[in-house]
């Protein structure tokens, strides 16, 4: 659905389609709301987008995305340098934090084993993992990916890799959501539950 | 949900959520995407916008965007200018013109009178509608605006200021789409394609 008559629209259009889970519909409703309705909004998320692709880099220690070259979590000296939480990515590494029950340092791995797709020990970086946790001064990994089949999978082969190395290796615990009632709750998550009772 | 450690992301995040149907999780989603697997494409959306932002204007005889001070199609020497049908936004024009089957002007609303939200006459410029139809020219206006109760709405009042001005306005016809069952047709529908009958 080209529309008419103006070239830089069409290639708005075309650019915000490549964003994640927007298709031509939805792409020419944001360029016509940011054309008719908030051009401001437009210019301010152009410059956000340039400062965001030149200046965010990786941690050189824990991946995650910063503007430093050791971002401000793992320069913290209040941090427990002995326990390396893995997650999947920087929303699920604020998840943690915002529980504010884990005071150690994280490993962000930006992705998952998903063979299906493609993505294999390289394309996550599980070398650079390797090193970080066979430092010397990590003595438990906590292995906080998530709880679907990709996340697991990949839990697995770190857990595995680690054990090897002689590195005392946990998972978050599986069981039943707080706040949850058992009527309700799936019957894999009881029997997990279930096992690792306390 | 502020993502940890790069201001020029969270930055980022915040501007994604200016985009319509865009809220905090689809932002990060969206940030996460662009810095982990489409740096070029972020660089690419930032042009894009800042073009758009400054380039696409409005026709001075149709209101739709262009970059020019007349759009492509009102300098078009082939189309019947005896005609003037009128549409709530550009996607709305496009598609008219996709059928082929209109060899007229266009006169783009960019909006629909909707009270409740405080949307008036004045805001989507009907008083330019109303000299672009009385230019002397115009013989005949085609209400296009959409069938919902805002866009029908709308074309009353067109309606009723132009055929004051001495105008013929027509409307679109209701009635039963191509290809579709009676049967699985709504009652307003038929009810319509009754009366509308030829």
């Amino acid at each position: 659905m080209p529309l008419l008559n103006a070239n830089a629209l069409n290639a708005l259009i075309e650019a915000l389609r490549r964003l994640p889970g927007v298709g031509v519909k939805s792409a020419s409703r944001m360029a016509f709301h940011l054309l008719q309705h908030d051009r401001q909004g437009a210019q301010l998320l152009a410059q956000a987008l340039q400062q965001a692709a030149t200046q965010v880099r990786h941690c050189s220690l824990c991946h995650t995305f910063t503007e430093d070259e050791v971002c401000a979590t793992c320069r913290d000296p209040q941090r427990d340098r002995s326990k390396l939480c893995v997650v999947e990515t920087p929303a699920d590494q604020a998840a943690v934090e915002r529980t504010a029950a884990f005071k150690g340092l994280y490993f962000v791995l930006m992705g998952k084993l998903s063979p299906l797709d493609g993505i294999g020990p390289k394309d996550i970086g599980l070398s650079k993992l390797f090193d970080r946790a066979t430092d010397g001064v990590v003595q438990e990994v906590i292995l906080a990916t998530n709880f679907t089949a990709e996340g697991e999978a990949t839990a697995h082969v770190i857990a595995e890799a680690l054990k090897a190395r002689g590195l005392k290796v946990t998972r978050l615990a599986r069981g039943v959501p707080a706040g949850s009632e058992l009527e309700y709750v799936d019957l894999g998550t009881i029997a997990h539950a279930l096992v690792d009772r306390r």
